[in-house]
């Protein structure tokens, strides 16, 4: 029996990671779970995040997964420590893959870094860069917009464009020479990004750089059999199918909704 | 015993709605609940909507409120049947108050209503407008970009205005006369929509309307004691009290987390 790689993001935007992971391995199971309900996990607070990606974790594990790959870069880069006491089996966040390749493209150590709000208050990238190459200057910029304008669609309205620079202005004057996508929702922007920015400046998306570390990490199936392919959303399945279908260019084959037991009390 | 009036809202939009109740019930015990880790409610589908506003509104109920206000457009335009199975209390949503007010204020009854997807995918005002105007005209459109904006606190920025006048500009065309707020976020913005539509529109906010439902359906408090607050979110209450204390022109009081048991079930 194989036993699959589990995936989760808050929403849509891990299927770049999961695009990557497919392509590498042809021959793994994969199974995707979009928090599509609560997301963004942007703007929500430490603990949320880590409760959010527990939960998660604890739904993937359950489907009896081998891996576990944090596709969302706010919960990698806040929730890594609570998912290892949860279990033992290997997980990956997206924060160390990117910063190392950031580390390596860069050539005057000047790397900028934009993510959401929860990314760039972690610090998470500035630490997992530095921790690399101790003498880089790292500058971090939350940008919240750019998330809802991906979901309207907008990601060749003059606003888009717009709402870049605005975020982005600060970051060229900084002379910088690299950057890091630091949410899966942003290189569905990269071709705006790297207009405001201009040449010279180098993306990093850290959705090629996670394959190199699963290969590490895990011995690779060669059965022959090509990989099952499970996708669980926790609301709008109909918008996700519409969103992954545009990203993959292929329809998610099975899709469930999953939904949670819950109720309120008072912390 | 005073039996307080509970309130509940996707997030910090709803304070206008409180903010107006607490102008015209001084009296009043009043309950806020804030679902700031699920926020926002707008994108999500029915089904998950229902689900957190019976969750909200048991929570109020255990508190043991008198009467259940939805201060989010979202959840009164698709849960307020779901609500009325749950308790006999008297329940209050924004849309009928709103849609009474534009029926009042339109001369021409060519009406147009912004608000989130799910608002606008109900159709809830059209029909609510219809039904107290047959011959009125409802053009409907959805503003995802609207919330964001107001909470990255850009409402005066040019982009606020420019994706105003993407959003409005068809409104505009179609010879409205009334203009109805249908989100709790979009009076935030009213200076911008009346200058992006010009004069000759009027904005209607179904925060004040609400007040005059209220106080036809309780007997209001005269026993000469300063009503009490108590606000409880879900999460972020530091980033609650900055916003409230911008909103209310005063810090919330009484502030509390409150966190849900939850783990995932396949459906």
């Amino acid at each position: 029996m194989k036993k699959p790689i589990g995936i989760f993001d808050s929403g849509v935007g891990g299927l770049t990671v999961y695009k990557a992971i497919r392509a590498s391995f042809p021959e793994e199971d994969l199974i995707y779970f979009g928090d599509t309900a609560r997301v963004p996990y942007g703007p929500k607070s430490p603990n949320t995040i880590v409760e959010y990606s527990v939960q998660n974790a604890r739904f993937l594990i359950q489907q009896g997964i081998k891996t576990l790959i944090v596709a969302c870069n706010t919960s990698s880069a806040v929730a890594l420590d609570a998912l290892h006491e949860l279990t033992s089996i290997p997980i990956i966040g997206v924060i160390a893959p990117g910063a190392e390749v950031a580390v390596r493209t860069s050539h005057n150590g000047r790397i900028g870094v934009i993510g959401t709000e929860g990314t760039i208050r972690s610090e998470a990238y500035s630490k997992a860069i530095k921790a690399l190459r101790p003498e880089a200057e790292v500058f971090s910029f939350a940008c919240p917009l750019f998330v809802p304008i991906v979901e309207e669609g907008w990601q060749d309205h003059p606003i888009a464009f717009e709402v870049a620079r605005q975020y982005l202005q600060e970051l060229i004057d900084l002379e910088i020479d690299t950057i890091v996508l630091g949410c899966t929702h942003y290189p569905l922007l990269s071709h705006i990004i790297a207009k405001v920015l201009g040449p010279g400046i180098s993306l990093v998306d850290s959705a090629e750089a996670i394959t190199q570390y699963l290969g590490m990490l895990i011995p690779a199936e060669h059965d022959g059999i090509q990989g099952k392919d499970s996708f669980f959303v926790s609301d709008n399945e109909q918008k996700f199918a519409t969103l992954a279908s545009r990203i993959l260019s292929s329809n998610p084959t099975t899709l469930k909704r999953v939904r949670l037991f819950e109720s309120w009390f008072i912390d």
